[in-house]
């Protein structure tokens, strides 16, 4: 029953993504969560209209996650990224030291193998910033301070979980090997250091001058050119291709053509955006996830307090409504966590149960942040408002600074 | 040597495509030129970084000329579409006919089968009306009568063409049934039909309510999945897609909100189109086209002529400035006359040989019909001038009516 056209597949999945953001916008819940829902209804999990994995389908989503970031960087001012800088590592770190000590402990207690333990610790570092910044976009809240630490945190993030998921497959293949890794921390620093003097500057000299080009559109289209490629490079050496595309947003946000981007490169965003959410929505195995219920719940769990605590106590000078903001838009595993799971299943370190595992956390914990963040950004605000209690309803916290 | 990334593969696309149509406007060239010699360039012929087959690449190149119809249909009226529309089945006819002719007439002088004569013939015949389409709205001439006709004549022409390419098939594999092809025919005039009463009342009445929709960009929204059910529609029930994405920018070009919706597509033209044009030149295989380097030149001359008499013929009312840029407009065969190669290699019908005939005709004639339709647009207009020398040079025919 699965939709042997390519067209058809793009037809339906797009057409179910709008009717899910609608129908979300109308239930007052971000649109995100309507297009994964819509995605776990057509895909394998009920309708098997949509199969999880098909080439056309996958670039598409991931086009799709590119503009989504390219978007968000254009928006985000260098200035105001760099001034978070120091707040956004210590974030960054929180957020890997205390999910990876949880989920090594949780696994260690419960008698696995070492190798899962820290496997299972990996998987519970990455942060899937697509969720977040859309939301975010979504609802105008970009410019705020938690915004860019989260934004700037997950940069940071990723060059860990880099680093990490190295280590893990060098450890499952025994190839682990010490120059490699600082192979990969050398590339990577390389490419920010790259991109940030020499890159930074021939796009801001070079840009403004690209109107001469002869060429339909030719502002769009060195910007999309300049998206790719550095989405492209940052694959290319194990970074999340987001992470480019971000980057390339930020530098092409500096030029003085970036109002006018804005604009041209919304259209490209309702093309794409939806594929990428529908995408992580037809990944939702209802089976691989039915194996292990209790283990998913504390699994998941684990997660989300993971983040929300190390990553929101890093971030506790911006009070605790801010604090929580930041804690739990760096929770979503999304699609990262679901790679790092196939990989563990691939290498042969994980079996299926844990496989569904944590599948099940990724999408779990992608599911829940929206809503929380919606509902935490309409907290009042003022001096430190009740961070933890911000969980709990509708209580108006009295300022206890 | 090819790239294994899908991410690099786009982006090197995009960026060749790009350099290539910048190159050609500065050659005073049609961009679609440009992009088609980058694809020719980084394709299977001769860098090899790129492969023609790759269903990533394939989609999106599909979604391109997609994007290329719809917008096209945008911008078409459908009341002097409809004022052409005898002239325009007029063209579609005798570009049916006399291509027809001369293919089968040649193979049959060349004591080729019967079979391959009929194959032949079929090939000879398809329109494809996306490099055409690109220059004309590059050009800014869509609302010329010329371009109208040509377009109308596109549409009425996919239907000959799948009617044949049915009777072909049906040959080859000896399921040749009279009730096969009356059903085809009858599923293409219902889709027509259908899309002209109904389709088009529901839609004139429901676009301007679809403001109200609380999605993100809800009027390019719905734009975008009407062009795309209706382009995966025509293309199930074996039309092609362009024909559907075409009439679904027609009909959504009658709705009020036209201005706005042309705007808002050009930034999704300007990134899926030269993915488009680029793939058309990866198809290129040198080594296919040197096989009978006389057979080819002939089947090409035979190609362009059969339609610039066939289908100019029946536009001379225009003049023969007019008759000669719809005759040159109909010429290009691009991926369609490739497709129909493909399908004749498939089938058995014919050999490697006749399979690269019929490529680089398909080709040739798609790379000679922009600059030549350029050429004809700035021929001086007035009383008709002369249609054949056209071709000769810079000749100002005197008028001669």
């Amino acid at each position: 029953m699965e939709l042997d056209n390519v067209l058809v597949l793009l037809a339906v999945v797009f057409v179910a993504g709008r009717v899910g953001a609608e129908i979300a916008e109308r239930l007052r819940t971000p649109e995100v969560i309507g297009e994964i829902v819509a995605g776990v209804i057509i895909g394998p999990a009920v309708l098997q209209l949509v199969p999880a994995h098909n080439e056309a389908f996958e670039a598409i989503a991931e086009l799709g996650v590119i503009f989504l970031l390219f978007s968000v960087g254009l928006e985000t001012d260098l200035q105001e990224l760099r001034k978070v800088g120091g707040i956004a590592t210590g974030v960054a770190f929180g957020g890997v030291i205390l999910p990876f000590a949880l989920g090594y402990g949780l696994m260690w207690m419960l008698d696995y193998t070492t190798n899962q333990a820290i496997f299972m610790g990996t998987a519970m570092i990455a942060t899937s910033v697509g969720v977040t910044a859309r939301v975010l976009r979504d609802k105008g809240k970009l410019a705020t301070r938690e915004a860019r630490i989260i934004l700037g945190a997950a940069v940071v993030d990723d060059v860990i979980a880099l680093f990490m998921l190295a280590i893990v497959a060098g450890i499952a293949t025994g190839s682990l090997s010490f120059g490699g890794l600082v192979f990969l921390v050398v590339e990577a620093i390389a490419f920010f250091l790259i991109l940030g003097t020499f890159g930074r500057t021939v796009i801001r000299k070079t840009f403004p001058h690209m109107r001469r080009l002869r060429v339909t559109e030719p502002v769009l289209s060195i910007a999309i050119a300049i998206a790719l490629v550095l989405a492209a490079s940052a694959a290319k050496i194990g970074l999340a291709a987001i992470v480019g595309a971000f980057l390339a947003g930020v530098i092409v946000g500096e030029t003085p053509k970036e109002e006018e981007l804005h604009a041209r490169t919304m259209p490209l965003y309702a093309f794409f955006v939806p594929f990428f959410f529908v995408h992580v929505g037809t990944l939702v195995d209802l089976k691989a996830m039915s194996g292990a219920v209790v283990l998913t719940a504390v699994v998941t769990v684990l997660a989300f307090v993971g983040k929300f605590v190390g990553s929101g106590a890093a971030a506790l000078k911006l009070g605790r409504k801010g604090a929580s903001i930041v804690g739990t838009g760096m929770a979503p595993r999304g699609e990262v966590g679901i790679i790092v799971a196939s990989l563990g299943l691939g290498l042969g370190v994980i079996g299926q149960e844990l496989y569904g595992v944590v599948v099940a956390m990724s999408l779990i914990t992608s599911i829940i942040a929206p809503p929380l963040l919606a509902f935490l950004y309409g907290l009042p605000d003022g001096p430190p408002s009740a961070g933890r209690t911000s969980r709990e309803g509708s209580e108006n916290a009295p300022p206890d600074a």
